[in-house]
């Protein structure tokens, strides 16, 4: 492996060539190689995480720190890629691709299925981080509107448990009780925490252009938020099947994936037309499709959608990790209190969600473990914060470089503590039992 | 099948809705909103044309035209797409993909197979039309500088021999001697093409910027462009296979897919710097590319890079051509001298491949049809008009709205000739000699 590393300084050291070069070149060249440094970066930082046993996003996150924070040490070349329109909107697409992809693996009848267990589970384990995520606001960032406060709150809600399902996974737990209420539970938690943050979006865009904090506004956005989604999953359903039909007797190459990826498109503009994040529409778009309505194409011997996505995902969903891990400023934890904060952010996460153990209903189930299991934030908690650096109120930036951060630390923390803790707890309980 | 047109009525008045909408909204709505446009335009216009018997890229073509024309009528609704810098990003990344998969559909070692034959038919069939389009140039066109003349020659050369395999399929004559030497011929078709294409955009740089029509110049220009291909390929290939075993040993997913999409931006963003086109470099990432390289992730039953390459290409290479139509002004066909322009350059582009006839060697070889086969231009041809218009000289672009109609409209009817002529052809022959 040793000669990576004189390969990867070179590599590195490329932009600041590419800068002093005529301008008149292709500027797509300039994207391109941002590209290849950013999927380089996203592999090897994959690659370390998965050795100590922790997930690839977590390394590719980590993997952009570092290199966004390569000034500290002097080097200023790839400064640029922070802010580069080009590579914000390829990240922006990665998004969109990720969130169709989580939807792509439930089905709308699955979610109807996963129980009352699994809905309960979800509700306190969004009420909890929601509230203790606020009061931490409220508690460290005084100076802060609540509108900032609740949009930490929101920023903790969602679970991402693909790192819990792969330790479930390798411990031979996945056909267990505590499994299948912590995966459904994951989902309706997605569409939770999507609708909160339609709903502190839609408040903190209201209050920004005068509007007042009203009961009325709120209920007026989560009415829009709700019936996009149920609308776009009850018609979208209906449709979708005869969609694909006709699509099917396109006689040209890449249809289904054509279809599938400009239904997933047009449903996150139309979610972002009524005032949603992109991604609601992405996620209710890779909700309604299943296997079935697009079975003529398979019938023929097609990949189904969701392999044929994946290499797009796999091309673009890194872009976004590392873009966040790129902006994620080092030098703020020097600031007072961002510390504090990040520590502060990550307790509330993590306690916030063992309200989850009292979700669940009936006996002989390992509740601490369906606790400890929804701990893991990922994704969803650097989207919303994201979204939250592009929102202002009163001239001022709703989540600044300092909340970023410190969102990041609970983000890389709540995900890396799971594995080792949930692992402990599956082998108590097991202990307990036998 | 009716179902269709109301659907896509509603679809492309979505923009005109969207510009009305609020401006806060994430501006990746609208580049996803215009992608699953475009998408949906390509899918129907390629089912069109396979419909017809013709390759799906013109009607990918044929509808871009349609949609960038839709103003002629009244609707004004899709001009943003012309110059939308996203989709224009998307759609270099795009034709770089095409690039890189037409290489990886090559190696090294077949090119050097080909044998004379080959390289003789090759090579008469780029000094052919690059001679009649230079002329083409000079004659209607005498109040243009010789740059621009060069140029347009240079348009003309690069055989687009998709269509031709298909027919020869399609026909059982896959593996006849006239096939494999079309085949060959086309791939170093390509090369030369981007060495002139090197060439002459260099030389208009050099001029534009005051420097002199030299001969040394472009022996430069010449050298420096063979330079970076053989040694991109002799460097590369020796760098390659261990630069994969060494890739294959990292622990994460989607591995094999980020380095060779590395290798192929790293490489265009090279040929960049050095001021030769990206796509030269994506050419050469691809040829250079070989199974065998990658042995170590098949072998853990991995896909080919090629086919983990096709989705992300079936995704953005359309944008590419949809995008070349969209930008073909059907109103500058009234310009006086235009359709003549683009019926000259069409009966150049015909008639100069027939040179390759005389490049074949050994008997009972079907000359005609060899000179047949190698007409369709397709996408190099329009990738060459799209640089032109970025290429200025003296203030003037290299490549104006005129041109660049004329040069589609070559494509358009090259590719369209080729099915019934060589079917025509071939049966002829197959007559005499039964």
């Amino acid at each position: 492996m040793k000669l990576l590393y004189p390969l990867i300084c070179l590599f590195l050291a490329l932009p600041a060539w590419a800068q002093d070069e005529a301008p008149h070149g292709d500027p797509v060249a300039g994207v391109v190689l941002s590209l290849a440094i950013i999927l380089v970066a996203a592999k090897l930082g994959g690659h370390l995480a998965t050795r100590i046993g922790q997930p690839a996003v977590l390394g590719e996150l980590v993997f952009g720190v570092i290199l966004g924070n390569l000034p500290l040490i002097g080097f200023h070349s790839l400064e640029y890629l922070k802010t580069d329109a080009s590579i914000d909107m390829l990240a922006g697409i990665g998004v969109i691709l990720l969130l169709f992809s989580v939807g792509l693996e439930s089905t709308i009848g699955q979610m109807l299925q996963v129980g009352a267990s699994s809905l309960l589970v979800a509700t306190l384990g969004v009420i909890g981080p929601f509230a203790l995520g606020w009061g931490v606001g409220a508690w460290l960032l005084p100076e802060h509107s609540a509108y900032m406060h609740a949009y930490l709150g929101a920023a903790l809600t969602a679970t991402s448990v693909g790192i819990t399902a792969r330790v479930l996974r390798a411990l031979g737990k996945s056909q267990s009780k505590e499994a299948r209420i912590i995966l459904g539970a994951a989902v309706i938690d997605d569409v939770q925490g999507l609708l909160i943050l339609a709903v502190v979006s839609g408040v903190i865009s209201a209050a920004n252009t005068g509007g007042a904090l009203s009961y009325l506004g709120i209920g007026l956005i989560l009415f829009k938020a709700s019936l996009f989604l149920v609308g776009s999953l009850v018609i979208g359903s209906k449709i979708s099947p005869r969609l694909f039909s006709l699509a099917s007797r396109l006689e040209t190459h890449g249809v289904l994936l054509a279809v599938g990826l400009g239904f997933c498109f047009l449903l996150s503009w139309l979610a972002s037309a009524i005032g949603l994040a992109p991604i609601v529409g992405a996620f209710a778009a890779g909700l309604i499709l299943e296997d079935l309505h697009y079975r003529d194409f398979k019938d023929r011997g097609e990949h189904s959608l969701e392999k044929l996505v994946e290499p797009i995902a796999s091309f673009l969903v890194p872009v976004f990790f590392v873009l966040m891990g790129l902006r994620t400023d080092l030098r703020s934890f020097a600031a007072p209190g961002v510390l504090g904060l990040a520590a502060a952010l990550t307790v509330a996460a993590i306690i916030g969600k063992q309200l989850c153990s009292f979700g669940v209903l009936g006996k002989g189930i390992d509740r601490l473990s369906v606790g400890i299991g929804m701990i893991p934030r990922g994704e969803v908690g650097l989207i919303f914060a994201n979204i939250g650096l592009t929102l202002v109120i009163a001239g001022e930036r709703i989540v600044d470089q300092n909340v970023f951060s410190a969102v990041v630390v609970m983000v890389i923390v709540t995900t890396m503590m799971t594995p080792p803790v949930l692992k402990w707890s599956l082998e108590r309980n097991a202990k307990k039992a036998g």
